[in-house]
């Protein structure tokens, strides 16, 4: 059996970059609305996304309902009948947003990381 | 005179990227931390900058004991008394890590130029 080891703070540094894309008020997309669509397309369902991401499903509804809004076509597509009632998938829009911004977080920690090592350097 | 108009809805896109930089569950630096520092160097006191960016005293006051807490030098020093009682400014360090931060926001931003023209190109 393993020794317990008393847990230690974390204290390694973690770089992000968060980037939002707003559309006049309303922030079509960023860092959380980006992980949503992602449990989404997960999950299968906004209920079951939203309990991945352990939010309520009213959050989840509220967010995907502004995206829906802030783009020409729905990112997130509603079943509300039939077999698959409750079932959400990602239109085809959504799953070009999501990969759009997968890759602009992407290319952007690529070309900083010179940067980033500098500034990481600076922490206690 | 020139005539009122109605004030319409703002609705450009705007794109941000907003690094954010953890060490262990402190946020060491992020945009609001990064603009209060500018706050600080513009405003020369910790309240006037926080008097500029509409947060109190208290919170300014916060964010930078964090700050300070968690790179290897104070990025913020004060003065407690004499002829520039209250007066603040920023550190060599300090100066070192908002340029960093400032770098990485701009070096992200172009890097993905063509990306966040396609993401808006999304918006409806």
């Amino acid at each position: 059996m393993k020794s317990s080891r008393p847990r230690h703070k974390e204290v390694r540094p973690e770089f992000q970059v968060r980037p939002r894309l707003y559309r006049g008020a309303d922030i079509a997309i960023g860092p959380g609305k980006a992980d949503l669509l992602e449990a989404v397309h997960r999950a299968g369902s906004i209920a079951a996304a939203a309990e991945a991401m352990g939010m309520s499903y009213m959050r989840a509804w509220m967010l995907i309902r502004t995206m829906n809004g802030c783009f020409k076509a729905p990112l997130v597509q509603t079943k509300r009948g039939g077999s698959k009632r409750g079932a959400a998938i990602l239109t085809e829009t959504g799953r070009t947003v999501l990969a759009l911004y997968r890759r602009i977080e992407t290319r952007s920690l690529k070309a900083t990381q010179a940067d980033q090592k500098q500034l990481s350097e600076q922490l206690r």
